[in-house]
């Protein structure tokens, strides 16, 4: 067993693919986890692709988790995604593309994967301040999630629970791409959009693509994904 | 939203059909999850929904959610499960059944579900001392997903936050069949059995089916699933 395999939750994001540099930074041997749970997903999941081939990880399981099962409910509809000319006229409050319960899904399976793995070491790219709308991107509940993985397992009863990694909750985005340009991360690869065009061009007016265009400004540098 | 909706995590074993039991006869309208996640599951499954039916159930989703997708580890390989004569004789320590995060990943999607469905409660089968190899079957770790689910989802930020029952933690497995038949729980719907025949009879030598004769035979019951 290494001691130093990490699960990477990648969603195919700018977030996650700076997670996964560090990681790898630290001297992690990475195992990225991705989702297929639900609609506007293969543009993301072809992004994941790319940035987990990009960096070689170990290996890239996509688990196939379609929440539209639950039916009747927000997650089945078509959600029509808010558009916005600024980060300052965002709508505030949790956002119309909040997921229930969709990090702690994530976060479960990351446990058993990292648990089949050999990895005592989940990384997952959640930031508290650009979606402070969402509970289960805050610090408190990843803590709290850091105490339920301490108890969960067969690892964890034998004395080596999971940690849970989460180096971007404090950062903003300009942060965290300066962050992820010093360790070399191509985020010409990634994705952030809510709403692409079946191509795969982002909108430019969701809450994914002006806080990421806000970070680029922010951070003194070009986007490659819009280049 | 009717606050009396429930989740009710149903298994098609013993467990699991008291539980909803319990919910109902605590005036909960019960909407039932069970997983698809693995091998030897369609007897499972058929149990459970044959539990569902017999309860009137408001709803019963079954997900499907293949854990052998993580590849590479006893949860794909064909398990040997061990067999003994009495419960004096089966193995001590976590049991080979054992699954990396199992209740982790159930209790995260009866969050979604709950959210979802407008439930603020979720009850769950485990048991503490019957299964006591199990760690996720533990009083601290049903405690700790608690205060997780506390921070988890947008009901909770909105100060209603799911809350777990596990009303069977600290019963031996006769007090369940007790409380069971006490609410007219028909067990000849259910099964235990890790080992079935094709035809789903009970092998009566696993864990699991030497657990459920001593209760039966402590509670003075006959088992209507032998019979």
């Amino acid at each position: 067993m290494n001691s130093r395999n990490a699960v990477i939750l990648l969603s195919g994001g700018l977030d996650s693919a700076t997670v996964l540099a560090i990681a790898r930074g630290e001297g992690f041997t990475p195992h990225a986890l991705s989702f297929r749970y639900g609609q506007r997903h293969d543009i993301e999941l072809e992004a994941a692709r790319r940035v987990a081939r990009a960096n070689g990880v170990a290996d890239h399981v996509i688990l196939d988790i379609d929440l539209r099962q639950f039916g009747g409910s927000a997650l089945t509809d078509s959600i029509e995604v808010p558009k916005s000319s600024s980060v300052e006229e965002m709508p505030s409050g949790i956002p119309v593309t909040y997921v229930p319960a969709r990090n702690t899904i994530f976060l479960a399976f990351a446990l058993g994967f990292a648990e089949v793995r050999g990895a005592r070491d989940i990384f997952i790219g959640v930031n508290a301040l650009d979606y402070s709308g969402y509970p289960d991107c805050r610090p408190e509940y990843i803590a709290a999630f850091g105490r339920l993985a301490a108890l969960a397992t067969k690892s964890s009863v034998e004395g080596a629970p999971a940690q849970i990694h989460a180096p971007l909750i404090d950062c903003t985005k300009a942060d965290t791409i300066r962050r992820g340009l010093s360790l070399g991360v191509d985020y010409g690869l990634t994705t952030s959009c809510y709403d692409p065009s079946p191509g795969g061009a982002a909108c430019r007016s969701c809450d994914a693509c002006l806080l990421r265009a806000r970070g680029f400004a922010e951070a003194g540098a070009a986007d490659p994904a819009l280049s």
